[in-house]
């Protein structure tokens, strides 16, 4: 008997091998498309589906990339050829809220908003939020150690979680952690496997830290500087003034000429036409408006043309402008995200990189960053020739680019990614910034895990 | 050439065999003392003296236990027969302080409140807080993960690393992290080395978060209940109406006698003579006093006779009584600090749970709690006869009184040790908590760091 056969017999009706299924399971977020058909999907809806497929896959020594939504930007839950695609999607049950202990059980399939919503009416919320939070798995969320808007006042993903269920490349069970605010009993394999991009094991289930909502209103600067740099600087002025917005966003002159463009006269009303960046400042917490009012005099002493708003219609209305971001890209081609950060004093320093890169090499790169914590998104729009395949690869000028872009990032002290995973896309880079030794560990860490190389194969480390 | 006489000719003065050295670095603050004599104490002022060690180790495989300023609480730290104790306090240089990016570089051997006191003058400071703090070290600080004061509210010492230099077995370095707010570049062997005690490698430097100061005033409760359970129960109210203070500490009314004996009737003022628990709540931030009146409604309904005060000589005076609690037991014998962490509901369960134990053993276990955090130090005073050794071993019916208060933390979903670490007194209990696949699993790491089995063998698992 073969895989898919034995797949097949021990799993039923959620194995399945529908080429168009199997076509769509080839591809995230990030544009990427695996080469080859995959052997089939597994769509498991209990751990026992996981441990049975693990117990499959190292019986007949197949690959297993495991899949959430499908929302990844580093190409790290791609179908690839012959490997079963083990969805948890269907892992999606909220199995405890816990006020008391501000903590929430939930199943890896789990949408990160749905938690939320689950969690309002307790005054709670889960803080890890990934701009893709409406659609994506909590369990992707661990997975990749997913950021956000809010990592510099919240934390990223691993702050959130305490506890794991992971089933591990043998099919068997591994718990992680604890359900206490503190415990160092052994090594920290939940933070381990946090970020680990399934290629130690599979989370099937998190024990995640909830926290009280934050209270009182919420203040809202929209500030307009005559160039990048500038607005990047006026945002290192605001952590220097050890002032903590929860939100601090910046939209280079590119990108907002695109989003004003999107928008339309009315949305983008007050913003500049064109060579204006705008960085958006949100505060939160019982101060909000003495926080925001200091945020004011640092963002005009740094010659931004700021006006702060307290109605909620008003801040809406400023994160739609960042929000409006991506779509407004995606109408012009195919996008390639990126995602390096810097430490936040070398920001400007960053942008001017790009911008350097950008001009010699005649690429725009239209870039926004989540500034309070340094973590810069320049995009590259692929537009594609007519008749040219939508998903063809992400060509070799751009990849020069973007190669020039990480070592600036290096070169500033900064990382390859900072919330997107190394996944396919980046793993030519892993060397360049860990360096070997840490490389060679990281290595034989993985084959502790999973000795047969099972588990996602080529994602992080080069095959 | 013995290693001994290799370390001599290679390290010179910085390495000592005299008796009194070696036999005072056979212990720490546990009480606990390693059996036999080490080899050499190596003090180490700069990182090639660290590789230096190891190479030596390695080479002729001595054990090398590595060594801060001996404040550790599980015997995690003390030079075992015929290892080399490598002490890095001497790596005692700040090397960086950087505002901007809220991140300090710090050599292992730092003072956790050294760091503080050259923070101060910029606004920031370093929330990592055990009780130690004065005295310990941010090296130990990291290899413990230690806990404190602080964690429900500011987080445990693994959220504040940011990257760490680590010397590895065989001598080479290995540096992981980042100087960035986000960074999922490879796995995270910050946090596997963040609490590792010293079996993965020797943390010679370390990359942390610094933050703002919090901004406001702070206000105080004193908070006397009838029974302990009554504050347990107040405490986790507290966490229960969303009220999250900086500081939450709990003494049981046993512990509380020995604090008023100790403080005399003027430090102790306003206490319970007898049976009474007390509860201490700190509010911090903006919002501190809006925090404390409604922390006093909940604790007053909670049947606790409740006082608040803004003035900080009053705060001084209840945290006075707080600290009093262990030179209040040393007076008494020596002290066995345990360490479990149990849920926030449960605490008052736990607090029972341990009552019994001391009724039904006759063993008094004066009892203080991070209660925040759900995290209780139960203490067994041992009262040494005349003539007897003051570091004669713990006797086998505290041990038995402390297995079943261990069984019955992790019956309550809770863990063996909140901060202090798993060390050599509590590797007996490690499987119970973890479980077997994680036991083996955290085995095979450590020999991947670790192949020889040189570095602090015996501590975490058994040898």
């Amino acid at each position: 008997m073969n895989a898919l056969l034995r797949l097949q017999s021990e799993l039923g009706a959620i194995v399945t091998v529908d080429p168009l299924d199997l076509a769509a399971n080839r591809t995230d977020k990030s544009g990427w498309v695996a080469g080859g058909t995959p052997l089939a999907i597994v769509r498991a809806t209990t751990v026992d589906h996981v441990q049975a497929t693990l117990r499959i896959a190292t019986e007949f020594r197949v690959p297993v990339v495991t899949r959430g939504a499908g929302t990844g930007l580093s190409g790290g839950a791609c179908g690839t050829d012959g490997s079963i695609v083990l969805s948890v999607a269907g892992l999606s049950r909220i199995i405890e809220i816990n006020p008391d202990d501000e903590l929430a059980v939930v199943e890896a399939g789990v949408i990160n908003q749905h938690l939320n919503d689950a969690l309002v009416d307790h005054n709670l919320w889960f803080a890890p939020d990934p701009a893709s939070k409406a659609i994506s798995t909590i369990g992707g969320n661990i997975a990749t150690n997913a950021g956000g808007l809010l990592c510099a006042k919240y934390g990223v993903t691993r702050e959130a979680v305490l506890g794991l269920s992971v089933v591990l490349a043998d099919g068997s069970l591994l718990r992680t952690g604890h359900r206490t605010v503190k415990g160092v009993t052994g090594y920290d394999l939940t933070a381990l496997l946090t970020g680990s991009e399934g290629t130690l094991g599979v989370i099937v289930e998190a024990t995640v830290r909830v926290r009280a909502l934050t209270p009182g209103t919420v203040a809202t600067i929209g500030a307009v500087f005559d160039t990048v740099t500038a607005a990047a600087r006026a945002s290192a002025a605001i952590t220097a003034a050890r002032i903590r917005p929860a939100v601090m966003e910046l939209i280079d002159p590119i990108a907002l000429g695109h989003v004003a463009t999107y928008l339309g006269p009315e949305g983008s009303a007050g913003l500049p036409l064109r060579g204006g960046a705008f960085l958006l400042v949100q505060t939160d917490g019982p101060a909000a408006l003495a926080e925001a009012e200091a945020a004011l005099i640092v963002l005009r002493a740094a010659g931004g043309e700021a006006t702060l708003s307290t109605d909620a219609a008003s801040g809406d209305r400023l994160l739609a402008i960042r929000r409006a971001m991506h779509p407004a890209l995606e109408q012009l081609g195919q996008v390639l995200i990126e995602d390096v950060s810097v430490p936040r004093s070398r920001m400007a320093e960053m942008f001017a990189a790009i911008a350097e890169i950008s001009a010699r090499t005649g690429i725009p790169i239209p870039t926004v960053a989540h500034a309070g914590d340094g973590n810069l998104h320049p995009n590259f729009v692929i537009a594609r020739r007519r008749g040219e395949a939508a998903d063809a690869p992400v060509p070799d000028n751009i990849w020069a680019a973007a190669d020039e872009m990480f070592r600036a990032a290096l070169a500033l002290g900064g990382t390859l990614t900072g919330e997107h995973g190394v996944g396919v896309l980046k793993r030519r880079w892993l060397r360049d910034e860990i360096g070997d030794t840490s490389l060679d560990l990281q290595r034989q860490l993985k084959a502790v895990f999973d000795p047969l190389g099972i588990l996602n194969p080529g994602i992080m480390f080069a095959a």
